[in-house]
């Protein structure tokens, strides 16, 4: 590396950690302290998931939830609060789904849940032979003659090596994702997948699985990872047989009317310019989706609450946006970039919250190039730094904003990160209940997010 | 700032960045790996939270701990297991304490525990006037006229500005610490302290409190959040009058006979010179100690059982400590730190996990030049930073390891810092359980401290 341009370096960090100014530091200060001392989203959340519970696209409860969110909206006085029209589907999961090991005289019964967008068994369920696979690769090389008749059940669990649980998540999901689908291809009559966790216990953990269109669609639901590790200990061992006794009734009913909820800060200097902050208002059906996604949608909604009750009059148009139907089809998410580009938004970036209500560590930026990246990294990490949420990484972003990256080409996608190790374990479960959310852990989190939405909206990006 | 010097920052923090060698990064990994896949940390721990359980200095079960303690140690084949001999406070809680408002003719119980170290009331409790401070220096403004026969009722909350918890603990704890001896100057008859925690529920934390040796020493008990915030309710209204009924029957019986328990790798270059990690083993005996310092004595414990799986031979002396008697007395750290006096060990460096078992943050260094924290910080935070666990601060420490620091004035003394949000709200309380403690979180702290016991015993400190 040439002295010279050693020298540019140093010159700029300098000129960058000049640009820390007093007026920053001090707006943040004052972010954390209405987040800490005045917050709301920890209450808002008790009453989402207190007095609505799970919200699945679709149900009564998500209906119920659209009109609990503009009504509290309405009741903050943003200078704008509406509605975005989406469709949605619609799944129901019927009644409790059964699995039972089969095995000579012995019946045991296996944790399951259906898993989101999955066919019904027939109403008499099925059994059938299992055979345990740890990856889709796999299922070529059985072939039709390995898999036709049987019950495939995905056993490959998460990689504990991964520090952050996403990409454990990322790296075990196509099991979920694409396992079923695959293996009907082969002529299986059924799928079972491990849950997406790496916690042991006795809670299955549902979420969607996508079939193909011009494919056969057949019944697919999770098993706890106890269940798994039972199962996959009989089918080992081999005798006496191993058969499966799987039976559910969940069922796609016609698509359902429903919307996104937005709240609007108008700029005073660019109306037309938005930053967006969103999380999902929709939620899987075991439990209330506390951490998916409540923490989320109440952390948007308090963003634009801290920034009014500081008075800050933004340069930008801020929104608060509860996307519906992450879930199971990302409509909302898609209607929202739609409408972006349809009404010629222009947008500077969107932060989506959906990773849980934890601890914050930083923030993942996508559409920014590596100099503006640097340039936010000595810009903005110093200020960050005191509250533990200064990890500014390449890479992030959500399901719902991702549609904004081809709507509106110039956007940042930014993607807030709390700490992951508790999130795999509640995900998706009957374990993702307001109890295990921490009030200050979730405040930290809307701070965080609000000092960050402060700066671009000061700063943008340079 | 002459450029010359910034050059000179520059060419340091490239050659500082250059010496993140290969080695370190790969055998950073390889702990890793073996903490989050063969992790031992959290079975101790169950075993110890479920099989021994509460373990108060100078009580049975702590007896127990050491006795399995040093059996766990001597299963792992290190090359020395100890016992150092240190004779402990036995205080006793006796009877479940009673603490009652009564306003006119109702009588509503407050959830309540006597302060560790205290003395019992009469055995037939007292009853008395109450008078509620936010401050000690607010007992001097009252002085005699206004206290003497009452109740002194310390009400100051948790600041929850504070994004680091620690620090909240630190600016209430007075009230805890030394409010009831300051209160029984002026002639108070008791003492009740808002449980030293932010978050509202109806669990007391205990704690120790310090009287004076020439002083008198009054009864003195913490009360929940929400019995405080109740009590303070009612004193506010003021009719009917409001008194507090109070009984406990604690009581300091004669020392006891313990031991902190060491487990020791020698050291192939310096075997005199230690590097020590260590938690307490001693806990308080309202619930399993399971963050309050399981977590920190099974993580030491750990830190020896990975270097040793990895087959690594350390240049120094690597000791776990369980240490005896942290809460209430510090009786072992201080019996550590005279026989490494006696013996003329050399001390490199003592680390303390007693923050609780959560996702690591970093460490902070007491004992350090400026200068060689910098160094610390150029070389080391680069190694950590994938791990998340790369907040290295000046300051910290822990109880057990502090007489250190006079004993051998060169020791660097370090506090292990993993993320502090839910700490206090089980500290000290019947929350402080197994169920509690994330798997994960716990074997990532293992895994940074063994990094950093690595890096110490690779390249000390510059």
């Amino acid at each position: 590396m040439k002295i010279k341009f050693v020298l540019f370096l140093v010159v700029a960090f300098f000129m960058a950690i000049g640009s820390v100014n007093a007026q920053d530091s001090l707006m943040i200060r004052k972010i954390y302290d209405e987040a800490l001392v005045n917050g709301k989203c920890y209450s808002n959340l008790h009453d989402l998931c207190k007095n609505i519970g799970p919200r699945l696209s679709g149900s009564a409860n998500a209906q119920k939830a659209v009109e609990w969110g503009k009504k509290l909206m309405d009741s903050y006085g943003f200078d704008r609060v509406f509605l975005q029209e989406v469709m949605v589907p619609h799944w129901v999961r019927g009644q409790k789904e059964q699995c039972i090991i089969i095995n000579g005289k012995n019946r045991i019964p296996l944790a399951v849940t259906a898993l989101g967008m999955a066919v019904a068994t027939p109403a008499k369920g099925i059994t059938a032979d299992v055979i345990e696979v740890h990856s889709l690769k796999e299922l070529d090389t059985l072939g039709e003659a390995g898999i036709k008749g049987k019950i495939v059940f995905f056993n490959r669990p998460f990689d504990p090596r991964f520090v952050e649980t996403g990409r454990a998540y990322g790296t075990a999901g196509d099991q979920r994702f694409a396992g079923p689908a695959a293996a009907a291809k082969y002529g299986a009559v059924g799928a079972l997948v491990r849950s997406l966790t790496e916690i042991l216990d006795n809670y299955p953990h549902t979420g969607a699985t996508l079939y193909k269109k011009d494919g056969v669609n057949i019944p697919a639901a999770a098993i706890s990872t106890i269940a798994a590790d039972q199962l996959s200990a009989m089918l080992k061992k081999g005798k006496p047989a191993v058969k499966i006794y799987f039976k559910q009734s969940c069922q796609t009913l016609p698509d359902v009317l429903s919307y996104n909820v937005i709240g609007e800060l108008k700029g005073t200097g660019n109306p037309n310019k938005y930053i967006t902050v969103g999380g999902h208002l929709d939620s899987w059906d075991l439990a209330e989706g506390a951490n998916d996604d409540g923490t989320g949608v109440m952390q948007s909604l308090e963003v634009l609450r801290i920034l009014k009750a500081m008075n800050y009059h933004p340069k930008n148009s801020i929104r608060a946006v509860f996307f519906m139907n992450e879930e199971n089809g990302d409509k909302g998410g898609r209607k929202y970039a739609e409408l972006a580009a349809k009404n010629k938004e222009e947008h500077l970036a969107a932060i989506e919250t959906d990773e849980g209500g934890f601890t914050p560590r930083g923030f993942g930026f996508s559409g920014l190039s590596a100099a503006s990246l640097q340039n936010v990294k000595l810009s903005w990490k110093p200020l960050l730094e005191p509250y533990g949420a200064d990890r500014l990484i390449a890479g992030g972003g959500g399901t719902d904003i991702e549609p904004l990256k081809s709507a509106v080409p110039s956007i940042v996608i930014i993607g807030y990160l709390p700490d992951s190790q508790r999130y795999f374990d509640l995900h998706h479960s009957a374990k993702d209940v307001f109890e295990n959310v921490n009030k200050r852990e979730l405040e930290l989190g809307s701070a965080a997010i609000t000092a960050l939405v402060y700066l671009i909206d000061q700063h943008g990006f340079q």
